[in-house]
């Protein structure tokens, strides 16, 4: 049977943390889904769709599928619905496993979907999309943290 | 390509925690390897052929492999040797992530396997070799802990 | 002198790990009073008085006295006027550990309360009044959580 | 019924922080009583007679009875011939809490025994009895940590 | 070349572990700099140019600068302006210090900025600006953690 | 007055951690005294003078001064000798926090003397003497993590 992983996420913006980990968590499955929240609610720096775009544009493994979801909807059964074997989820430190810890055991109880965990590498331990986007609006230098073509558009929109 | 995992310990004694773990860590991938550590100078209760037996009796899911290994061998070289996609570690709370972030920093470096990450399931989180040793030692109960030939084994070691 | 813990919370709604501690903790004091805040600023699932009734109506110990407290009280002086020996809090892991002890801290210096911690059990580690209800907003099951009556009023209530 | 606390430790030597925890723990129960480790292969300072009658010497509180127990006992047992309500313990931070988990888990489901956990005061939370030693070994003053008499006593077997 | 550290901060209100470590941070550098926040969107307790003039009535190092700074500008930047040697911060516990990890992180990557923590006192770990304005708008006893005339200040503000 | 600070460390090896922490230490003070732990009774890789040679080679700030000092002595008692101003410690995750916090408490208490902390690199978080002797004895690359000298050092004593 195959091994379809789910790793679930905002990517606004997709950065060079989630870069590392998708591409690490790509060689782990046969196949990877990348979903990208559609939640109209949040005020998005880029749509979904350019969200999309980024992640298709940059990511190079060629086992992976990009598909929006509905944020209202529970990530255990948005697995269920694709068949996934497992949700892929990236921890940095002990506060980001006690999260996971809590979110790991909701998703078992509610479909049985097991939970594995990619640790982030340490020199992209702090990268994170609300960082890069506060670092940006004060027109600090981003171009080590996100893909060159997505530092340029963050370059425009916080120069107007 | 097969997806290969590989989860290595001493399992001395194999106990309930170990059991969920590699029965989960079965689903992920088409075979799980079980690596045994063979450490003549740590003085095991169980010899290596009783610990392998064991795993083999206990564990129902019919995508695993149990061997041996050298306890004096880097588990990076093992994973190479072996074919593997990835080891997989169980983690239960803040200082085992440190421990295993480590693990996975050098791991990385040494022959670029990937480590990935299963939580333990809360109510097996306490339940560790070390104790289940030190419970037997004083005569407590230690069958919710071990599968129950196991359990019988360790009464007849420690009773004498 | 009789010994009188105090137990402090919204129970909004209780649930089972809110069951297990307030039952251990009965058996530690002559009397222990369970204070139920009254906030009528926060947008409570139930009001004051259902609380107080669910309350009354799931826990068996005869040593419990369920009261209401005005939450814009400190509550080392709400220990104060009780007469209680202790304030009894439940600790999980170690971000509330954190907050205890800064709690505990500044009950001390108030009106020289102690304060003792009942641990949480593991499997009820995750089992939190926020995580059920959003549970129940995207209609999960929450029947393993809480009381089977109040599990019930609230399938009603978030069908609606 | 009445209500018994059991608090055990080495006492190797009894510290400011010890009085402080059995003095408030004291408060909670209608007896405390303090289990003190006989332990013949751990090499002590004090002898077990020596360490019984500092905690005579210093405690005031008129509920407390001094006790020793053979280390090589289950805590747990111990509170059961004892019968007593609750064991008592002192947490400082993380990784005492950790470790309280798992003893709190084990011994509840041995004999069932509730575990109860006072926070070391912030100032007294460096304060061990491993510590005081070492800097009474580097002729460091320890006056400010141990009763007078205890640091007189240990100044006389350091100098020598 | 001389040695320059900057401290920034609210200071609304100064209190007792912001004395001891500006205190203490004083005698690290030739001149220690203190950024006050201004920052009009938040709504301050005391005015910019009352919380200078406490911490220059309170702080009796005089090696001490107290500046006021705009909270829209990034510290690194600030830093860099003053020809600051370091940033210096004050730690408490694991929460704060992956907060200050990150913050280093992102400073050291924009500037070059160094970062210098100081460890807070045990005894002072639990004092901050936000609990003692949560206790004196409980009519609580605020004291003990502030300068006598600040408290003076705050007892009329909430009297009122 | 010259600012002094003081770091120990048994630097057996020196590796890549040491160097940019020593370095980054170096800008803070006018001197920065490296002490070097003279433990006959700990079975070190290289001789002190090897180590002093190494860190005088390898560091290439002028204001460092490399000592050795006998490790049976309290690291607060030489800063006060040598008139240090300061300790400076690296600190990298929660638990070399906890032990830092206990030490500085400490030292504190005996002479007065102030902490100094500086974090670790997030990519050099992991690198450790202890670690590093574990690499080289699995005749792992032990290259990206100590000074080329020291590497080739390390290899041949090894290999032997």
């Amino acid at each position: 049977m195959a091994k379809i992983g789910l790793f679930v996420g905002s990517f606004d913006p997709l950065h060079n943390g989630h870069v590392d980990v998708l591409t690490r968590a790509a060689t782990l499955f046969d196949t990877l889904i990348v979903g990208v929240a559609d939640n109209p609610a949040k005020n998005a720096l880029f749509t979904l769709d350019a969200r999309i775009q980024q992640l298709t544009d940059t990511l190079a493994a060629d086992n992976l599928r990009v598909v929006s979801f509905d944020s209202g909807k529970l990530t255990a059964k948005l697995a269920d619905e694709m068949g996934a074997t497992a949700l892929v989820r990236s921890v940095r430190n002990a506060a980001d496993l006690e999260l996971e810890k809590r979110l790991a055991f909701y998703n078992r109880q509610l479909t049985g979907i097991e939970t594995v965990i990619l640790l982030a590498k340490p020199e992209l331990e702090f990268v994170t999309s609300t960082h890069i986007k506060e670092l940006a609006r004060f027109h600090g230098d981003i171009t080590p943290y996100v893909p060159a073509a997505i530092a340029q558009k963050m370059k425009e929109i916080y120069e107007n």
